[in-house]
């Protein structure tokens, strides 16, 4: 059974998240549907971002199983080819080891949430950013991300129902950068609790408001209560860019030596095989 | 009754084009019919750039006389809120002089052709640019875009429709830049001949394939032959990017000094007042 690593990208306004679902179509059976149908017999695909319905991705990694090998460009040419019209497409198909995890030896994730900071509201990207007209200091917001980069119990930024088992995550960088009219958040960690990205967006506007000070930001942190920090931003704002992995041959971030980074890891791995659903 | 500049942003997907026609909604249309609505008056806007069905704009100008002074922030604010669902916004709105004409005043026009060049198709790009999955050679283009550059006569790259009354224009930059998968054909002149730019971009393609040597883009200029020159590529790809204006005060171009950049722009001025109904 030969394994192949896949590079996706999708537009997640057409999908009800990454993840298999009862109540409409999900981006991972589009893609194993389109998979099996020129492999022959059923497969599993599994993402390392369980992306939420309306989040995108532009660099989302999967795995699947194969019965026997095929070209990488065969497989990419014919899943594409299969996948139309969805919104989704393997951009990159590589060779992976048995042991490669596309959700379990990822060693980081960066997504990038898009706020439009300008009067008119979006025509050429609707739906791929939040639109927020009101001007907002990228100085003051990116004083206040800095007191979020770090390991910390996150649990006043994460869902509700988020199945996490623990809400300790670091995060290892959160940049605000300024993109002509568009303010971007680039957020970096191994991995995310669900709805954190979108909560440090809604966040981190306040702040860009001038609605609360950044410190509040650290206040709300501390306390771990969700109510303190800001609302959810939208979906439609979010990407997946990226997923890295600690060795080109996909051996499990786990295996790094020990101490307390990889204490760490070795914890998120146990909690995202048995209970993490979704994230960021 | 005071004159108003307009940028603007569209997604010419969803028109017939930037002029009033018939056969279905065009930018124009919606953007006089959604300042009437607030102004309380019929309106007539002129763009810079008449651009074709499916060609987008990130920077479209035009100009409004109204009845009587508003706020410019009413002026943005009301259009767009009567545009609404519509694919087109109000980006920005300044003041202009009575002898400002969107079209006659502009000194410059950017225009931008963007290529997808993987293997995969387009996903969150679709309709946005041009799929060419197979690899096009960037050094090869850039040397032939380098032989249209200057004054000449464009009758190879020009749409058989094309009105305008001479087919000698100035391509004053094209510029062919690789940004990650894509390859951007970046061109500027102060006005083009119908389709000059798609046609640009298919002739280039054919070059960055290995089809024809660059020297041939040479060949194909001074036989003055479309059928030496390569297909119109599709319009989903081009973007009106900026639309330049000698002189703040919006002062036509033909007033500058004398000179034979100048004769070409007086000419160009006459030429589009004319006959010239598309372009690009």
């Amino acid at each position: 059974m030969p394994r192949y690593k896949l590079i996706l990208e999708y537009d997640g306004s057409a999908f009800v998240g990454w993840q298999r679902q009862m109540n409409g179509p999900s981006v991972q059976a589009a893609v194993e549907e389109a998979i099996s149908r020129f492999a022959g017999h059923p497969v599993t695909v599994i993402g390392a971002g369980r992306t939420d319905a309306g989040v995108h991705a532009a660099g989302q990694v999967a795995h699947v199983d194969l019965n026997r090998p095929w070209s990488m460009a065969t497989i990419r040419g014919a899943t594409n080819f299969h996948l139309k019209p969805a919104a989704v497409a393997v951009l990159a198909v590589a060779e992976a080891g048995s042991t490669f995890h596309a959700r379990f030896s990822a060693s980081a994730r960066v997504y990038c949430y898009r706020i439009l900071n300008r009067a008119a509201p979006p025509v050429l990207d609707r739906g791929r950013v939040w639109w927020l007209p009101k001007p907002l200091d990228t100085d003051v917001m990116a004083a206040a991300a800095r007191l979020l980069v770090g390991r910390h119990d996150f649990s006043a930024f994460r869902a509700a129902l988020c199945q996490a088992r623990s809400p300790v995550k670091t995060l290892d960088a959160l940049a605000v950068i300024r993109v002509g009219d568009e303010i971007w958040l680039e957020a970096r960690a191994r991995s995310f609790l669900h709805n954190q990205v979108r909560i440090i967006a809604g966040t981190l506007r306040e702040v860009g408001e001038g609605r609360v000070v950044p410190e509040r930001v650290a206040t709300a942190l501390a306390s771990g209560r969700r109510d303190l920090a800001g609302p959810t931003a939208p979906a439609a704002g979010l990407c997946l860019m990226e997923v890295r992995y600690p060795r080109p041959d996909g051996e499990p971030a786990s295996v790094e030596p020990a101490g307390d980074r990889a204490d760490d890891q070795a914890h998120d791995d146990i909690e995202d095989d048995d209970a993490d659903r979704h994230e960021a």
